[in-house]
């Protein structure tokens, strides 16, 4: 005798559409997916693009890698399948948030191709967009940085498996959009990628 | 060498706090956690009750237990440990989008009073308000609606540990609301709930 199992289930279907959440919001939902080092400022450009965000009436929330791992995905190490699972669990809480008219920013090192990809996929099969943003900072530059002093225990042997040590990084091959962090100011970034969000959010009275 | 852990983890905090959403939002969010039988009608006033509070321009958003597992807990048995962690899962992503500022509308067996403690206790931990609704039918009353035509499949025993049938249900014993289903109209349900919702999300501008 089987216990129950994904073929028991029934889809609920919602009366309320997307689209009509979205014109409560006055803005679409997007996940906003930002990939890179850490110390790349990730979190940074995150937390102020939340705030621009905020103040042009888009209604925006932050995913943040580290602060997921200490709810959602709490039960996660940072081993290859666990770090895979921890994508797959953000990827899908964001597209829900953007499902209810969010706009999702997302924080994650999420240093797999294969994974980011897997999130796009499952955004795209829910025709919900999708932006990857490559937050591209040299391995160097964001070495020094060390915000969270980690690269320095990751260089002391203190930790594995750190990304851009000894676990690699897979940089994005085609992002909706790079920023170089060493380059420009955070102002310059987040106005930036303000920018390409705000074209993507606009609602077409047309439709 | 210990691979990374929690420990390695820096909190991120937003510039943007939950009362400014709310602000946005024009009303506050709150997870409204709906538990009952399978048939008891959870999935029927969560779609209802979406509807009413979008034409009251309140930003709601739908987990419903069936549609999260075919995502979120696509991984996840009906073991007793699986059905823990898929209520854990559920209630981390209703507190971020109750964050977020939404109304969370979650309809899940949650069979557990420990389970749903647990998800109340997280809520309340991070100020977010929680309501647990009973939603309450006699189990001959579920059974003889049987919508899903599981009741059946779990008296033939081609399934195992139903709620109701061969796996426990405990009702809450202090819900902030109960509402019987056999006794009342769907719109009469709908309404009783829409009412205690709108009371605990309304904005008090004294604060």
């Amino acid at each position: 005798m089987p216990s129950q199992s994904a073929t028991n289930l029934t889809q609920t279907h919602y009366l309320i559409a997307t689209s009509e959440r979205e014109v409560l919001s006055g803005h679409r939902g997007i996940v906003v997916w930002m990939t890179g080092l850490s110390g790349a400022g990730k979190s940074s450009i995150a937390v102020g693009l939340d705030q621009f965000l905020n103040q042009q009436r888009q209604r925006s929330f932050i995913l943040d890698g580290d602060n997921l791992r200490s709810g959602l995905c709490a039960d996660l190490s940072f081993s290859d399948k666990d770090r895979h699972e921890n994508i797959r669990r953000a990827g899908e809480v964001a597209k829900l948030m953007a499902e209810a008219g969010l706009v999702v920013i997302c924080a994650l090192i999420s240093p797999f191709a294969a994974d980011r990809h897997m999130v796009r996929e499952s955004c795209e099969k829910s025709s919900v967009p999708f932006m990857e943003i490559f937050i591209n900072a040299p391995l160097e530059v964001c070495e020094h940085r060390d915000p969270k002093h980690l690269y320095q225990r990751a260089r002391a042997g203190t930790i594995s498996g750190f990304t851009g040590i000894d676990s690699p990084y897979e940089a994005p091959i085609k992002p909706e959009l790079e920023l170089r962090t060493d380059l420009n100011t955070l102002g310059e970034c987040i106005h930036q990628l303000a920018i390409c969000i705000l074209e993507k959010t606009k609602l077409n009275p047309s439709t």
